[in-house]
């Protein structure tokens, strides 16, 4: 249903650590999966010509530059690199020659780019980078996840609003529930920035309901969890680090004590269960705050994230999100 | 060798959700275990008088007060909790009756009453307190894990100087690495706060090595990882919040796909034993800054943590490292 509108997504070839080969893999498989995708893809010529050729819902926009992981994020908005595939892909959005920015590249420098060329709203301070962790209820958003390690509580506020939207617009959630990171759920805990923040939110932010521990971003008590991006990252990595480090310690502990070649089998399923239920389906992050979908996938993407990464950016412009932003915040 | 040493500990027996009941329990297994340990125990005198009277080892200090959970932790320097067991117990250090103070009730009541009874260093502007998270190399240790929300980069210097003494004179380390909690490794990440600190410990702090990200905190990669209070409590929650849940989920995940009984059991057996080699095996979180030995329980220890505990107070109450700290921060 949903699907039925056409939309067109610019995509960097180069984001990644398995780019080029592994977006365009993902590329065909999200263009197969929706009827109604066109994707605009940027990249070197060599690395994309034949594949866009192949593929008529794929249109090939050669690029010159391309900005590795490696390099300093800021550099994507220097001269040197006006013609690298991030920039270029960022101003299709901009010119309206495509609906929503995809690449899993440098989340900073995808940022930086996203936030000069398509622009934030016109009240909007900062940018943020959310993304949706898997809970046994569904999934809770954290916001920020890291785009800015020093924050006012106004820049959370602006968060939480934004947050809502996305929430209402793109997961259906009606009235999101919403926690703000602290040392501990009771009003009085926090440091004197989250004290400060606390105050401000139980005054201006809707469906605010108080300080959340960090558990409580994957056991489902809030819709949404805000953080400054520095505390939000801390979390984010802590949970992502101790999933994979127990599900390796698991694995071994588990095989060495059931020998037999079924036992190891079930175990390898059942634990490969679990992780699909426990990563994200979006593919990536995204960014809120420009007037655009600006999705960014994790460096280490493989063909069936880059491919969630594209549907997720269709989706997002495919719904109603950046007018209600645009009504909310205020056009540039 | 160690253990030749005679040692009494001062014990709160109405610390934690499982009190006193827990608590005797874990004393009982303590005394047992270390046949130079003895015990001043502190509580209500229903509660410990049988108890004391068949244990020789142990001796009872009746008390009239309990400071609850529940009960605001800055209560316990008040006039009306002067004869509560948490700050009777501090006394008996304080005057030597005792070498160490252990307590698995409100950190926060704990650390206020030792820092105002047992008095900090001289030179120390904040105490803090610290735990060791196991990880596949041995275990590393947090600190500040969430005594003080807000620091100044002094502080964090502090925790440094300490953590180190304290890695060297109770877990042998002789040059612990140290690095400071961060959003990303590379010296130029983090947010103002982090960064001028970073300039400081890079300055001023021996085995300083730079950055550290959450994972870093369960790897191996530094033998003490410093962040404040309100970030360390952060990362130190998520890391238990997603340990739990994860094993929570891997035990019925595999459970439903192995359904015989023996592949339960075994199931039963590998994750029990995995969780024994997560939990770390000294018994709760340490204060560091007060001129005497302080080991907090955590809330819901059970007769084994208590008795870890206490064995971790007689460890450190036989060690050099309050005589250290005395040299280094100076009595008052």
């Amino acid at each position: 249903m949903e699907n039925s509108k056409k939309v067109v997504v610019a995509v960097d070839a180069h984001g990644g650590d398995n780019a080029p080969a592994c977006v365009l893999e993902g590329v065909k498989l999200a263009v197969n999966k929706d009827p109604n995708l066109y994707v605009e893809l940027f990249g070197d010529k060599d690395a994309i010509e034949s594949f866009c050729t192949q593929n008529d819902k794929v249109n090939a926009n050669f690029t010159t530059k391309i900005l590795k992981m490696s390099d300093d994020p800021e550099l994507v908005i220097k001269r040197q690199f006006a013609d690298c595939s991030i920039v270029q892909a960022c101003k299709a959005v901009k010119n309206n020659q495509a609906q929503a920015f995809f690449s899993a590249g440098s989340t900073g420098a995808c940022a930086a780019a996203a936030s000069v060329i398509i622009r934030r709203f016109a009240n909007i301070k900062r940018p943020c980078i959310i993304s949706a962790l898997p809970s046994p209820k569904g999934s809770t958003i954290l916001a920020d996840m890291g785009a800015n390690p020093d924050c006012s509580p106004e820049n959370l506020l602006q968060f939480g609003q934004m947050a809502s939207l996305y929430a209402q617009n793109i997961c259906g959630i009606q009235n999101p529930k919403i926690g703000l990171l602290s040392n501990g759920e009771e009003d009085c805990k926090g440091n004197s920035f989250t004290k400060e923040t606390h105050a401000l939110l139980c005054e201006k932010l809707d469906g605010f309901k108080g300080n959340a521990e960090s558990p409580n971003i994957i056991d489902g008590s809030f819709d949404i969890v805000l953080a400054d991006g520095f505390c939000g990252n801390i979390a984010l990595k802590a949970i992502e680090g101790t999933s994979k480090m127990l599900m390796s310690e698991i694995k071994s502990s588990l095989m060495s004590s059931l020998k037999s070649k079924i036992g190891a089998l079930l175990i390898k399923n059942s634990l490969y269960s679990l992780k699909e239920k426990m990563s994200d389906d979006i593919g990536g992050a995204i960014l809120l705050g420009v007037q655009g979908v600006v999705v960014i996938g994790h460096g280490n993407s493989k063909a069936k994230n880059i491919s969630d990464g594209i549907l997720t950016s269709a989706k997002m412009a495919r719904s109603n999100l950046i007018n209600k932003m645009n009504e909310e915040f205020g056009k540039r």
